[in-house]
C-alpha cells in the first residue's frame, strides 16, 4: 500500500479527496453531484446524529416526518422562498414508465401539478402546522426532522456542496416574537456547544447580513468554522422566520386574548458538510484525524511478529490486554462476522457502538498502520514478542503521532476513556489555536485585501452590509461577509469601505 | 373530550384510522398517498430503529447511504425488476422551475436521463458493489440503509400503505451461495425476534410462493402477522437474489481460485407498516395500545382533585413518587419547555428517551385518562386527596384495563421496570392465543371457503403453487398465499385445489 495523500501543502483540494478516499468515506455515485456516504463516513454521520438528537430532545423538542415531495404551488406562497430555490429543484413530473413503440422505457403518466423534491421543508411543514395549531394551548409546536434533500449544485464537492444531503431541518411556531427569537438563539447555542463539544470545532457566532439570509427569513445566524487552509465554512444556520411562513400558509391561533393572531416561526439546520468540516479542521498528510467522541472505531491494535512461532504469545498477549479493557462480556456477539478477512472487532461501548478493532489480516505491518492512521482512529497499540517479554506495549497517538510504552497493566476501560478525552481536548486546542492566530483586525480595504491575498482566515473590519459593497467585495478578493460576530469588543468605528460610520464589526472570510 | 372512536364490531376500517386520529400518529398530507408521521407515532418508530440497528450491528452489519435518485437505465437491467417497480415510480425529468410568459412557473432544464425516486435500492446499490469488490477479500459485504423510498399506490391506508414510506434495506454480497443463504435467513429470524420481543406480535417464517416473491429475487422469505380481523400483514421480507443483480451489475470478484466469479446478494426490509401491526394487533376500542419497549411514554401520572385547597398536598405526593421513580437528578433538563400547556416530562431511561409524564393540564380528570389511554402509555396512575391520607395510588393497565391500589413505597424503577416487562409479556401471549386461536387446517378448498367467509384468520391446507390457482383463489375468496411455513408437521397430503400429491402444506389468508 503506496502512501496515497497529495501534501496539504501542494494541493490541498486533492489533499481533500484523497483523505476521503483512503479512509473510505464517501464516493462519487451515478447520479451528477450526489454522493455515496460509506459505512466509514456513515458511522460518523450517526455519531453525530447521535449527539445532536440527544441535544434536540433535551431542549425540549420531538422528532416528526414529513413527505419528500412538495407540491409546486406550495414553494410559490412565500415570494423570497421560491426566489432562492426554484433554480435548483428536482423536479417529478410523470408517476409511471411506460414502453414506447420501439420497446425502451418512457415517462408515462404525467402529474396534474408537478411535485419538487424538497430542498427544504418549510413550506410543507407549515401547511401540516395551519391544520394543527388551532389555539395558544397548541403552541409552542417544536419538531426536528432527520431527512434527506436537494438541490441541484453546478460545482459540488464530497460532503460539502452535493446535490442530495442528509440534514435535520428544526421547524417551530411560538406565540410571541420573543419566544421565537429565543428559541433561534436557543439553537445557535446548540450547535456552538455541539460543535466545540463534541467536533473539537471553535465557531464564532453571529448573524448574517440581510443579503445572506435564508430565503423568507427576517434574520439568519449562523455558526462559522475556520478550515486549516484559511478558508471558512458555514457550519450550521438558525434562522427567524418572522411571521412570513404563517402569512403564506395562514397558521394561525386563537391567542389568550379571544383574538386570531399569526403564530412566530423558526427554522434551523446542520448537514453532512459537517462531516467535511472535521476533515478539513483536523486531517494531516496522513489522512483522517477524527475527534474521539465521533469517531467509530476508538483503537486499532496490531500484532507485530516475523515469526510465525511468534504469533502465540502475541495472540496471548492481546487477547489478555482485550480481556482487561473490554471485559469478556462484551465481546461483540457477532464478532466472527464482524471479522471478514481477519479483523477482530469488540464494542468499546454498546450505547454509543464504538469499536475497538484488532487487526490479524494477513498483510504487512506497515499497511496496517497507514490503515488505521487513514480512517483517524484515535488511538493505536501494537504489540510485539519483545513487548510481551517486557509485557509493555506501543501506544501511538493519532493526534500528533507520538508514541510512548506502557505496562500491560495500564489498559482499563477508564485509562482508554481518559487518553480518549485528553485527545480530544488537544484537538479542541490546536483548532482554536490555529483559529485565533488566523484572526486578523484590519482597518482599511487594502489591508484586507493584502491580508486575504498573503494569509485567508478571518478577517474582523468595521463594515456597513450593503448588497453592492458586498457583491464588490466578493468580486475583488472573493471573500464575502462570514457574519456579524456577537462579540463585539472593538465598539464603532468606520466602515472600510464606505467611511461610514458603523457600530459593528463583521468577519470577511474566503468561503466554501 | 367525547369517546371518538368506533368500535372494532362496528367498522374495524374506520376504528383503524380512528385510532390513529385520536393518538395523533399521522395525518394526511397535501402530497396524494404520502403521509406525515407526527410526533407520537414517530416515536415509536424511533424505537423500532433503535431496537432493529442493535440487532443489525450486533449480527455484524453496518449503515450507509445511497442515493435517492436512480438513473432509469439502471433500472431496465434486471428485467423482471423492472416489471415489478415500472407501473408506480416517481419520476423526476426536471432540474428547475422558470418563470413562463404569465408569471407563473414551469418546470425547465429537461434532464438528458430521468432519474428515478427509489422504489428500492438494489439496482443503484449493485451498480456501487461493482466497484468496491475486486477480490474474495472484500467479501461479504454486510450494509444496511435507513430511508425514504416512493411507490405510487393506488389505495392507500395510513402506515399500511403509503406512496412514500420509511423503511430499511439490508443489501449484502457474499463469495457463495450458501453464505447468502444463511445471511437470507438469519435476517429472517432477526425480523421474527424483533416482532415477538420487542413488538409483541408472534409471526410466521415461511417462504413466499414463486407467483409472490420480490421482483428479481430466486427466493422471498417472510414474516406474517395476524391482526385482530383475522387479515394477516406481512411485516417484514428477506430475499436471496442469487446472481441476478450480480449479473445484471457486474458485482464479480478474483476468487480464491484465481478466477472471476459473480457474487450472491441478497436483501431484506421492514418499513413503518410495522407501526400499523402494532395498531391492529394489540389496541382496542379505547384506542392505542402499546408494546411497553417501544413506548415512547411508558407511564402517566394523573393528579385528582376537587378544590383547590387539595391540589398542594396532592403536588407534594407526586413529587414525592417522581423522586421514588425518576431520582432527583434524572429530571428532564428541558423539563419547563418539555411542558407545554401543563404537562411535566421527565425522563425514565435517558438512553431509550422513554418518558413519564404528570398531566397538571386544565382539564377534566377524566378527558386526561382518555388522552392517555388513546395515545396506548402502558400504565397510568392517579392520585388524589384520599389516596394521600391513605399513602396509596391507583395504578390502571393498559392493557386489560384493570386498576389496583398500592403503597406509595412501592413506586421504584424496579418495580416499573418489572411491571413494563410483565405487560409486554402478557401482549405477546394474547396475540399469540388469539393467533393460535384462528389458524384452521381443512382439507378441502370448500372448507377453506367457508372458513375465509365465516371467520378469516390463517388458513392452513396442502396447495400446490401455481399462478393460475392462486389466482383463481384470489378471485374466489380475497385470500392469497401467505408463505409456505417453516414448520410443517402434518407431512405430506393432497393439494385442495388440483388432488396433486405435495409433500407441504401453505398458509391462506386475506391481507392486507
Amino acid at each position: 500500500m503506496a502512501r496515497n495523500i497529495k501534501p496539504r501543502s501542494e494541493d490541498y483540494a486533492q489533499w481533500y479527496l484523497d483523505v476521503i478516499k483512503a479512509g473510505e468515506l464517501a464516493d462519487h455515485s451515478p447520479v451528477r453531484g450526489c454522493m455515496v456516504i460509506r459505512p466509514e463516513g456513515f458511522a460518523v454521520w450517526e455519531a453525530i446524529q447521535k449527539d445532536l438528537d440527544a441535544r434536540f430532545k433535551e431542549t425540549g423538542h420531538v422528532n416528526a416526518y414529513f413527505p419528500l415531495l412538495i407540491p409546486q404551488s406550495f414553494l410559490t406562497k412565500e415570494a423570497q422562498h421560491v426566489e432562492g430555490f426554484a433554480m435548483e429543484c428536482a423536479i417529478v413530473t410523470h408517476s409511471k414508465l411506460e414502453k414506447s413503440g420501439d420497446g425502451t422505457l418512457r415517462p408515462a403518466g404525467a402529474l396534474e401539478e408537478p411535485l419538487i423534491v424538497r430542498p427544504t421543508s418549510e413550506t410543507v411543514i407549515g401547511h401540516m402546522y395551519s391544520q394543527w395549531v388551532q389555539s395558544y394551548r397548541d403552541l409552542p409546536v417544536l419538531i426536528n426532522q432527520w431527512a434527506n434533500v436537494m438541490r441541484w449544485e453546478m460545482r459540488t464537492r464530497l460532503f460539502l456542496r452535493t446535490s442530495e444531503f442528509l440534514w435535520q431541518e428544526g421547524h417551530t411556531a411560538h406565540e410571541t416574537a420573543e419566544e421565537a427569537q429565543e428559541e433561534t438563539l436557543r439553537m445557535l447555542d446548540v450547535y456552538a456547544s455541539f460543535a466545540e463539544e463534541s467536533l473539537a470545532l471553535p465557531v464564532v457566532k453571529g448573524r448574517k447580513t440581510p443579503f445572506e439570509r435564508f430565503p423568507g427569513a427576517e434574520e439568519t445566524y449562523t455558526i462559522e468554522g475556520l478550515m486549516q487552509d484559511g478558508k471558512a465554512l458555514q457550519c450550521g444556520t438558525s434562522h427567524n422566520l418572522g411571521q412570513n411562513f404563517s402569512r403564506a400558509f395562514d397558521i394561525d391561533y386563537l391567542g389568550r386574548d379571544n383574538k386570531q393572531h399569526l403564530a412566530w416561526t423558526t427554522s434551523w439546520g446542520v448537514s453532512t458538510r459537517l462531516i467535511g468540516a472535521l476533515i478539513m479542521a483536523h486531517s494531516d498528510d496522513e489522512g483522517l484525524v477524527l475527534p474521539p467522541k465521533v469517531a467509530p472505531i476508538v483503537l486499532s491494535v496490531i500484532p507485530i511478529f516475523r515469526k510465525d512461532e511468534d504469533k502465540a504469545q502475541v495472540a496471548a498477549a492481546i487477547d489478555a490486554l482485550m480481556s482487561q479493557l473490554v471485559g469478556e462480556g462484551e465481546v461483540a456477539a457477532g464478532e466472527k462476522r464482524l471479522s471478514p478477512g481477519g479483523l477482530k472487532t469488540y464494542f468499546f461501548d454498546k450505547s454509543t457502538h464504538q469499536k475497538i478493532v484488532v487487526d490479524w489480516r494477513s498483510v504487512r505491518p506497515g499497511d496496517k498502520q497507514y490503515h488505521w492512521e487513514q480512517r483517524g482512529v484515535p488511538f493505536r497499540i501494537e504489540v510485539g514478542p519483545r513487548d510481551v517479554e517486557k509485557q509493555t506495549f506501543v501506544l501511538k497517538r493519532r493526534v500528533d503521532r507520538e508514541k510512548e510504552f506502557l505496562p500491560f497493566a495500564a489498559a482499563t476501560p477508564d485509562w482508554l476513556r481518559g487518553i480518549l478525552d485528553v485527545a480530544q481536548a488537544e484537538l479542541l486546542t490546536r483548532a482554536r489555536t490555529f483559529r485565533d492566530g488566523s484572526t486578523r483586525r484590519v482597518k482599511s480595504y487594502d489591508e484586507m485585501k493584502e491580508v486575504l491575498k498573503e494569509e485567508g482566515g478571518f478577517v474582523r473590519c468595521h463594515f456597513k452590509p450593503d448588497r453592492a459593497r458586498e457583491q464588490q467585495v466578493k468580486d475583488e478578493t472573493k471573500a464575502t461577509v462570514r457574519c456579524i460576530p456577537f462579540e463585539q469588543e472593538a465598539g464603532g468605528g468606520k466602515c472600510i469601505l464606505s467611511g461610514e460610520d458603523c457600530d459593528e464589526e463583521v468577519i470577511f472570510a474566503q468561503a466554501y
